[in-house]
């Protein structure tokens, strides 16, 4: 195969130098300001990924979106803060002509066998084969994702409040790229912000901090292949200009891959 | 008054140079292994606190336990990664002779009036003073607080496993420090591990990565000054060696003032 995926696209980096990679802003992943938060949480993951002194896989990700990213290339440094035996930290940043837009730490680990039980419960929802596809069709990088909404699509134009912040939705890459760490990265921001669904329309808003915790191993990982994923998100409390929601994806049958979190500002 | 508290004691940093502080541990903070994570993260937070280029009042923190804190003295540098009009990223590391143990990003942002509601709901609880006091006794840092617990005490000698990792207790400083933003962050790890509530007894476990969404405004905290708070907390999955928690802090009266999430390694 010679094609490549857009989300491949947007996650290619090359190495500049031991602590330095480069990546460039895609427009099929633009958002109504800069590219879409979930790519841009991605690409820091993936910088770390491919750091020849990375050791484990992904288990916390929080990524601060500090300024918009503008269109064309931008630079990433990486280091590990600390390597233990069976995990290691990062502090990533990404910038543009010298001026920071995005910061992260990345935490990688080691997993063990051990004692295991899922707490949480996947929301109820029939299969994704008997809903529809929709386009929230407000920014373009959703043309990207094969969307099936179950609870809370985005309000239309003669959107109504709703008391529940709650939107549960099946989600696939449009183009069945499998999900992997990074996939999950980019999903973790892949909801609608929650103050459209309590105040019945668009408001102006973008999150401003995103932590994910992976729980996936790559064992589950593979098994979802390109499936059907199944989000959910709420938030708990909206006041004086910020709100903050927490999410979960789950597989179709009931892994519990990320729980994600994060805080946004709002003007309303 | 001559006499500090010894919160006010373990928060206190000397400033070295611009961009470091100094800092020491305080053997009544003592936890398992190093200091209680909980006065770290207040301390990674009151350095930013006292930058004098610091704007605005903290909105996000997240913490990560790279490595223990030894007993003595430690470094704190810390820089604003970008600073905007109404918010500012930070970037906070703890070393100790030039080892990294502690990593931090801090979100600090400035509120605006709009519209507010709380989603979530605090959890069932008889007040405080209907309840008894209780140090769960394994770590010296419990004793600076008075913990009076509504449900999931930490199991005793002849504990059993128990299918809810939900743990729900009043919290008030021993001392009667007030509630400001530092007090919220080290009360976001105030919560014993939830795999010794599945497992039923102490199982070896600590916080590597810790965030806190700060949704208290400055009234907010002056109305709490030294009551108890309400806190509860519970995990969605524990799996080879990981687990996560999600936990809420309320006052008395119904306010939602942190919503915080870590993950958590353990050996069972």
């Amino acid at each position: 195969m010679t094609d490549t995926h857009p989300f491949d696209d947007a996650v290619r980096l090359e190495t500049v130098d031991a602590h330095t990679r480069r990546g460039r802003t895609h427009p099929e992943w633009a958002n109504m300001v800069g590219p879409f938060g979930g790519i841009t949480a991605a690409v820091m993951l993936r910088a770390v990924e491919s750091h020849p002194d990375r050791i484990g896989e992904p288990l916390a990700l929080t990524v601060n979106y500090a300024a918009p990213i503008a269109d064309g290339n931008f630079d990433i440094s990486l280091r590990p803060a600390r390597t233990n035996r069976t995990n290691q930290h990062w502090i990533v940043e990404l910038s543009q002509d010298g001026d920071v837009t995005t910061t992260a730490t990345a935490l990688f680990a080691v997993r063990r066998d051990g004692w295991t039980d899922t707490e949480s419960r996947p929301p109820d929802a029939p299969d994704p084969e008997q809903l529809p596809a929709t386009d929230p069709g407000l920014v373009r990088w959703t043309n990207l994702y094969d969307m099936r909404f179950v609870e809370g699509p985005m309000p239309g134009k003669d959107g109504q409040p709703s008391p529940s912040s709650t939107t549960t939705l099946w989600v696939r890459d449009a183009a069945r790229r499998p999900v992997d760490y990074t996939v999950l990265a980019a999903l973790s921001d892949a909801f609608y912000p929650r103050v459209f669904l309590r105040r019945g329309g668009f408001v102006p808003s973008g999150t401003i901090s995103l932590t994910a915790y992976f729980h996936a191993d790559q064992d589950e990982l593979d098994r979802v292949g390109n499936d059907f994923v199944l989000c959910t998100a709420h938030a708990n409390r909206f006041t004086r200009g910020y709100f903050d929601q927490s999410a979960q994806v789950w597989t179709r049958d009931g892994t519990l891959l990320v729980t994600t979190h994060q805080v946004v500002y709002f003007k309303s």
